[in-house]
């Protein structure tokens, strides 16, 4: 059994082999119709959703399965403790070593949605819910956003660069952005590992103080390294858009200030936000975004609307690799197989 | 493409062809059971729910397709910004100009339900949420109650009025009644206009300052015209029963003191709460209401338990009225044709 | 039509015909797919819930059913009002009179989860919702947990004890454990209940003021008489266990000071905390708990991840229960019978 939970757990190989699955599944989407027939799975959310959700469960449904979104620590269900050896006299009502095994007698595979709380990052990185899924769980076990990572995302974003270009040697830009709230850094993480691994030369404009995790740093160095690509960290967010070929556009809290909002500074925003100014400096990048994002503040609208982005088939491409991912955890992934054998 | 969004786009040949399918879809449920498989559905919900949202969720799988429900700004998911152009430094985390795209992406349709904030006329009469739902839909879109109308209730009201009588040179009764709270006017305003569509003389019972918007009021004394129909408002709850075929009850807020509720004086609400007294005045007049009905307040127990109340039927048609309105939409509704060429 | 609401309506014989068709069930789980295909089941919870959600829900996917999960009250739907004549001038949106024969017309059966409120039993045990729910209700309605019991619970445990063991004169011990609040006696009352029908002996272990309520002792007094069986009520948390078959380990509160939590003072805790040292004084039990449960004050870890343990067994059992119950109430029963058939 192999659960789907971090990038740095699979080669670029194995990921392409998923993404491969979820092109054949979008080119004909009912074909597999009958795949998880009967079965349900648990999708598990203890922040909001949308993508997230909506894909699952029209993945989940649309070959054949019973999605169950549940929502937990808010209505639906009751907190949940995730260390061991705990004495539960507090607020949580169910320690995650039953309320995982029980899923997995019920369900075929469970996903989670877990994001940091936001006050230390040393705690946040450990990643306890996570963590306490994948030690107790019986089948196998989706990550849907946790404190370091969103692998699912990352699939859906290398998809849509393949869908338009080789990514070999190509020039991938994150680009941090304002915001109102110091966001969570899995996307940020996930989208340069990604880039790293799938043999782009990487750029990483930010603030000062606004660096990644030194760990997912160094996987990404080690990625580049082996694949003979460059990897630079800038501060300049006009010279780090020229000659790209992918901008990818996302605001993340800072490190340095763990859970402190960045400035709302007038002049510091307008710095960051991407704009069609920035935009044309680059070799006619693709502009990506995990979705949702806010309008003006992140991107200007001349972006999102112009002939730049491609933010809604990446938000389409999280469906087909929502349905690669399950069927590739549940040793389902027969169909590329299948129809090569066909050829 | 066609939205199911408002009265006033549909002839009353084509709301009635889509009452004929449902009709069908009443006797033989089971029928079209595989006419959405694999496909999901997105119903939106800005506000609470039980009929749309079950209607809506067992017709989706009574045909096969997947329904998937969204608490929006709730819970679930986050607040959606509707707006152009808006600097999103507030608290609207996504826009639709984003989030409905993605949702046609992933489901063959989508319903909304999104209430006045009840502030403004002016400004819940703008409809924002619907009309940028159905400005950036790439799929259709279900309007499941927005600030001027309730087209599906309308859908299921006339069903179950067709299911007794034929409605033409019929009477019908809207009287008001009372509540705590101002409520909406989208089920006044529907039930009317699909009256006077369907060829019925309409009475409208309120009290002074409770008028219905001018708007719908014109269109109401047009249809009313063209059917050579006649169109009364009163503000005597007593002799606005006198030979009624159809009284339906219904409480909502004042367009002159928008926002405030009603009186609560005991004599007021005497005068308008819906009696069997009242009832009796009728010509054996059903009792319709949409449902959540609050007893002994806008109508007393022997009416809703006495001989003339549908409203059980009325809220079972929402069902089958539900399924057809999502095979017009979809441009699957060919039970009916089929049936027809087999005779 | 017959409701599944309390053990006390069925014979030991009945519960165990619906055990079988678990048994059956959990053997080949996929085998009755389309039992409910294009029909919905609506489960209301007006309370929190995990294993009993997840159990219907998919349960009801694997026989081909949609599930639709209400949270009434909270959330996505208004409260409801359950008694008749009042005038619902209050919170309360809709009477359970209109509410509950609509979703009879929409579903095929009605679960309902509604605990007590905790202010007095006496009006927490006339179970006013669930009472409204059958008195309305035109298809089955399922008690998912009333404030007197929890029959889906104790089926589920009746099963896992049969797994193990022939019940009949085996000894059944319920031992009350520490808790921070005044928890209902759903599960305790139904454990006992089921346990003396099933013809065990049974010893019940509370500290003083923790009786259970007078009629459900009295139910179980006449099983235990006519069974020729042994009950026991003792206050003694460490001779309870001598030589027990299976250990029921469940907080409530109190019934003397209703809705008081228990006292939090260190001594009582461990006295009344199951530990593996009380559990070794048995006959090699199981030690069972519907869950949720809170480790290290309800039981100690040492006890739920040792040999004893069979909880998770017993949350799995909720699927396969929740199924049978379904086909049971809807007449569908007849996978055990036809396999037999064939025989």
């Amino acid at each position: 059994m192999r659960h789907f939970t971090h990038l740095k757990d699979y080669t670029i190989d194995e990921l392409n082999a998923i993404i491969d699955e979820a092109v054949v599944l979008k080119k004909a989407p009912a074909s597999r119709s009958s795949a998880l027939a009967g079965r349900s799975l648990a999708f598990c959310f203890m922040n909001p959703s949308l993508r997230t959700q909506v894909s699952f469960s029209a993945g989940t449904a649309s070959l054949g399965g019973n999605p169950i979104v549940l929502n937990m620590g808010s209505g639906g269900t009751w907190g949940m403790e995730a260390l061991e050896g705990v004495v539960m006299d507090g607020t949580a009502a169910e320690h995650l070593k039953e309320a995982v095994p029980v899923l997995g007698r019920m369900c075929a595979a469970i996903g989670l949605r877990s994001f940091p709380a936001g006050k230390s990052w040393a705690e946040d990185k450990r990643e306890d819910a996570l963590s306490a899924f994948t030690k107790y769980s019986t089948v196998p076990v989706v990550n849907m956003e946790s404190a370091s990572g969103h692998p699912c995302q990352a699939l859906a974003d290398l998809m849509t660069i393949r869908e338009k270009m080789n990514p070999k040697k190509k020039n991938f830009l994150l680009s941090w952005a304002p915001h109102v709230k110091p966001l969570p850094m899995a996307v940020p993480n996930s989208s340069v590992e990604m880039a790293s691994m799938a043999g782009m030369n990487v750029t990483i404009a930010r603030p000062e103080g606004y660096d990644l995790d030194p760990e997912v740093m160094a996987r990404v160095k080690k990625n580049c390294e082996a694949n003979g690509t460059e990897l630079n960290v800038t501060a300049d967010p006009q010279t780090a858009f020229d000659g790209q070929h992918v901008v990818y556009g996302k605001s993340w809290g800072s490190l340095a200030e763990y859970g402190k909002p960045p400035s709302a500074d007038p002049a510091f925003r307008a710095k960051w936000t991407i704009s069609s100014e920035k935009m044309r400096r680059t070799s006619d990048a693709l502009f990506m975004h995990c979705l949702p994002v806010r309008r003006n503040l992140v991107v200007n609208d001349d972006v999102l609307d112009g002939p730049w982005s491609v933010v809604v088939d990446e938000a389409e491409n999280r469906l087909h690799t929502a349905k690669a991912v399950l069927l590739h955890v549940l040793n389902l992934n027969s169909t590329r197989r299948l129809q090569e054998t066909l050829k």
